[in-house]
């Protein structure tokens, strides 16, 4: 997968240093972003996806289709080079956000205008240069016209929704939108189609797999995707530092409408209005350690944490019945089995 | 055209509605800013490579060939859509601005967090489904695989390049470069190219036309493309408000740093430093109509004017030559002359 991505970027320079110096440069630190980030778990499940149809890594397409997989991580550099710009992040991976590194280039430099607006406008292009990228990259990947046929509508399914997803996220939280229905249907789209759901059906479609296998894929994809997203709000407030690697209680102080807060809310509504009020005016706000294990008492005492937990349990035996009952190869099944489990248990 | 733009949006409507009506409406707004707006340049071009390589609307294969040029109005959509917020515009073409339009429904329904930012941050995610969907629609028009194999490599260099043009003309802003050749450098990618080089090269693509052919076109639409920057330099000046709908004296203000005022300031520094102090001091500031009229004096008197004019004909004499000297069919011969002198004639 790091071969393909830095094979890509080789790829680029032709087009890229006509235009000088400062371009290679924005390219450079796209390439850097890639390149460094993440535990590439789009690409895993996608892969994972192919193979599961019944593929091998011997197939003569494998090449290709590891490409197609790997671009998955360029359209994760435009959606998180533009979220952090969205959610004013400083840092991400222990390195400043990318509108930020620009931010600080430009003051360093005395350069005229206003240096936050000038980071904002950068990044705002390097996270399209990933986009756009991102489709070249399956474009030039080498896939048989017919693999390529089927990759298309997914392809197109997925980016759609990733967006969608985020738009409904600032949207909501924007509104102030306390439903558990709003939560869901973000951790739906901006998490789940996204990160595991559209990334196995594309791998199936690459594979060519069965409309049976497709939809057992979708069914175990949105499913996890829902559980790991819960599961990660729960770390967000109850998360040990040490293994999060996010100050205690980080998503109380960030105000996140999580489904845990909706949850909460909702109970405290009926059945004890003080508790309501505090959450509401605590959330968003600069909590000390103290606010915030008053506020865990308070999710568990509501039953939220339970209710929680109960989805992730219910959602996730829902996924694995649905992955044991598919013709996914056993393989497949047992690393499906693995990751579905890393991603929704319990870690604090 | 029109009919294949409003065509596709009616085909994203499944993927759409799914998500609820916010994005329903984000949607929308991204439809209506593409329908509303512009002449079509880009698609025109295109469409006119692809014919003058000897290709007929009766075809079996122009349908598919007008869907991927039409695409070209939503990667144009992004473009504008990201530029605005960049160079923080308040409005085009008589409406707000995307992330105005947002900033201001934000405003109205009195919700949490900042306005202004709220508002960018929307229109950064309808510029990328914007840039997401231009691909879409390509890979669904229904090209044969060897045209979409051709098609491909151009497309992609095309939007590398006006999204490095763009990150070098704010990088020339903020670094206050004020040579020619840095002016002449951003007009090359972020207009020539991608306005009329690269659109007539992927019509000819399309076509399959000839390596000559193909040459032919890039020489003509890189040099029509510089030179219709110029034209447009010299207008955001000299222009009547009446012809251009602008200010008068609109770039002086922005401070934009074009080629006129380049060469202007270069022969300030070696003949008269008292005019380019003047210059330099009143670029980008709220010159009144009589300093407006001062600076047009000086511009003309260093002999700015007459070098921009002279290498606005130059340009478009070699560009008229290699389309003359080119296999282009005749009706596209006339067509492209008429366009290249639409876009570079005196009009103030």
């Amino acid at each position: 997968m790091e071969e393909r991505l830095t094979s890509f970027f080789v790829t680029r320079q032709a087009i890229v240093e006509p235009l000088g110096p400062v371009f290679v440069d924005a390219a450079r630190t796209l390439e850097d972003f890639v390149i460094r980030g993440g535990k590439r778990t789009r690409p895993s499940f996608a892969w994972t996806g192919w193979l599961g149809a019944g593929r091998s890594p011997e197939d003569p397409e494998a090449e290709a289709v590891l490409t197609a997989c790997a671009a998955l991580e360029l359209v994760q550099a435009c959606a998180l080079i533009h979220d952090d710009i969205i959610d004013s992040s400083r840092t991400r991976r222990g390195f400043p956000t990318v509108h930020v590194d620009y931010e600080q280039r430009h003051r360093d430099r005395h350069w005229a205008g206003d240096s936050g607006h000038w980071g904002t406008s950068v990044a705002i292009l390097i996270g399209d240069l990933a986009l756009a990228w991102a489709d070249d990259m399956t474009r030039d990947a080498g896939l048989p016209a017919d693999a390529a046929a089927r990759f298309a509508p997914v392809w197109a399914a997925m980016r759609t929704e990733v967006l969608g997803g985020q738009l409904l996220d600032i949207h909501g939280e924007a509104e102030s939108d306390e439903t558990v229905s709003a939560a869901l249907r973000i951790n739906r789209y901006k998490t789940a189609a996204y990160t595991i759901e559209r990334p196995l059906h594309l791998g199936a479609a690459l594979a060519g797999a069965d409309p049976d296998l497709i939809a057992a894929y979708r069914e175990f994809g949105t499913d996890i995707g829902i559980a790991f997203q819960l599961r990660d709000d729960l770390l967000g407030v109850f998360g040990d530092p040490a293994i999060t690697g996010k100050p205690s209680g980080d998503d109380l102080r960030e105000g996140k409408h999580t489904v845990l807060i909706a949850e909460a809310l909702q109970r405290a509504d009926d059945t004890d209005p003080a508790a309501a009020t505090l959450i509401r005016t605590s959330l968003g706000t600069d909590v000390t350690p103290d606010q915030v294990a008053e506020l865990r008492t308070l999710l568990a005492e509501l039953g939220a944490v339970d209710a929680v937990e109960a989805r992730i349990t219910s959602l996730t035996d829902q996924a694995l019945t649905a992955l044991d009952a598919s013709t996914a190869t056993p393989d497949a099944k047992r690393q499906l089995r693995a990751m579905a489990l890393a991603a929704t248990a319990r870690a604090y």
